[in-house]
């Protein structure tokens, strides 16, 4: 179930990079988790900005290496920026990761993820229930499917993350339980994986460290924490620490 | 001062049972409190949601068991998405929570909580100086009269917490003054209240055990932490493993 | 390189001051920032609002004994706020503090800031980028220049903070690289700033007492964190403890 080692190298060697090319990272993202994603971004090393006002969007993103385009608030204003800061992504070749974090409760929410998934984000991020949401698939290889038929990378996170491109696929079986019980755990993870996105052009890889290196944080953490509060809090620290020999020990992908 | 075991029973059986069914708590709140809202919710075994955009609020709360309106920020967005969220909660008799933050700084603000009072909330949420802008009334049966004008249950929190359906009252008397310096802990404690709704059709009980549950999550928190900074991680951490042995040995009501 | 005691002592009865005195410090700040700032507040003794609502900003500001102006969420709201929210300072002769944040990445924002610089802030607290881009001047007394151009006090933080009136000018070496990987560090520092210029008329001192007792919190949390994320709690905390023999050890300035 260990990975071969190389692929926690990949995983290690993202992660050197971005602490050492400090990528900036837009992320229009939702209200509740704007300060922790910030927060988990700056423990690995990346800048985060945030901003979604229309008169400076594209001045931001236009310096940023990738975008980060959560749900979670799906107000007008920021769909106006995203509308803006695609336009800019997409101009400047720049990778940029869809979250569409909770389409399953709101059909407004599910429409606009469609359009968007149209425009070719590099990675979508999603859990069960929202990629059933988005694809009408529950077959096996739909991760797969969609991710040909979008071309881009599908990174379906739960107890095992499913991480596919069409072509390849590997499952990562990192994590702990308590990361389900903070609130923007998965959203930080998005950005996270916008931050490997910048220093990594093979989207698939980018997205395996990315998700590799969270998961392995989020075990760290656990094995201190006195519960989600302080795990919260650990896992941040516990990015900021992570280093090559945990990786290659902890590590479970296959 | 200790309760009758019955009511710390009943505080033990109301967070089991949001623990076992999860219940799905919409929360319309200031943006200052959103996460540390969300987190304590998840820590309960509670679901939130936060969105209050116009095109799925209606969605996101016909599919809530719960409703917490909080006038932290009290913008126009907020205020449709409130009318909407109203709308939706009277139509299913879903039960819902007013806590009028701030009221007495903001005569706009008192209005409208006025109004919302008119709207039949199974509870509102309180401290001292936010009672006295909204009923105009200081005697000490005030809570009472103003449960019965408006058929609810009030909550009056403060060093001691005061719960009173205008039938019966019941003064808890637990928590830490760390409580006052950690920005949102009212704003969460009233989350909590909307849990335990959803759980318990005794809308006074409901607001007993969660104020219990939160008063002595503050202490067992207290106990450990070296400031407001690592209280406000620890209460959550306290609350998620808060048990029934310590709401029995802690619970002071009366 | 120790600070003559007085300085120490300075910042110690200002802090003291706060927290007897418990100001009120409005803040229209962005949403990043928002909760982190409230906590830093209250964990130095002060009671922070934050609504930026058109219908009760004034009342807030009314009420308020300091004002922060922070552009890093820079939307329209935001702006009738600040329009608002200056007109009673000025009214008042209430101190405000202008933050620019991430001046140097949007020239709508820049040419903002420099609109507000002309209304005489009390203080204005930035980095070296956000300073090269609102004086556009890169001498070693540019900060001593623009203080004096406009009326005001350039606080300019980094490694070392320069604290500059015009006339008189310190340096202070507190503080640890941590600060820097924590989101909203700067801002709550910010806050700080208004927390001591409402208990302390001269707003050079105000601005030397607020730096100094960030930075040492800094540095005491540092001796006892294990990344950036159990950090930011333990400031908190520091922040909170933080006594006058403390800080006759620890300020560095000259």
């Amino acid at each position: 179930m260990h990975a071969p080692v190389e692929f926690a190298d990949i995983a290690a060697d993202v992660l050197a990079r971005i602490r050492r090319r400090a990528p900036r990272v837009h992320c229009i993202t939702n209200s509740v988790a704007q300060q922790y994603t910030a927060n988990m971004l700056l423990a690995a090393g990346a800048v985060p900005s945030m901003t979604i006002s229309p008169e400076e969007i594209d001045a931001f993103v236009a310096g940023a290496d990738a975008l980060l385009i959560n749900l979670g608030t799906f107000d007008i204003e920021r769909k106006s920026a995203i509308e803006v800061a695609l336009g800019v992504a997409a101009e400047r070749g720049m990778p940029w990761l869809l979250d569409p974090v909770f389409i399953e409760r709101s059909p407004a929410r599910a429409r606009f993820a469609h359009e968007l998934v149209s425009r070719r984000p590099a990675v979508v991020r999603l859990n069960q229930a929202e990629f059933a949401a988005i694809s009408n698939d529950e077959a096996a290889d739909a991760p797969a499917r969609f991710a040909r038929a979008h071309a881009t990378v599908v990174a379906l996170t739960g107890k095992v993350d499913v991480v596919d491109d069409g072509g390849r696929r590997m499952t990562i079986a990192n994590g702990d339980p308590l990361m389900a019980l903070v609130t923007a755990m998965g959203c930080a993870g998005s950005a996270l994986i916008c931050a490997a996105l910048a220093v990594e052009a093979d989207a698939w890889l980018a997205t395996i460290a990315a998700l590799a290196a969270f998961g392995v944080a989020g075990e760290v953490a656990a094995a201190e924490a006195r519960g989600p509060g302080s795990f919260s809090i650990a896992v941040v620290d516990a990015l900021h620490g992570l280093d090559r020999t945990t990786l290659r020990a902890r590590m479970k992908a296959s």
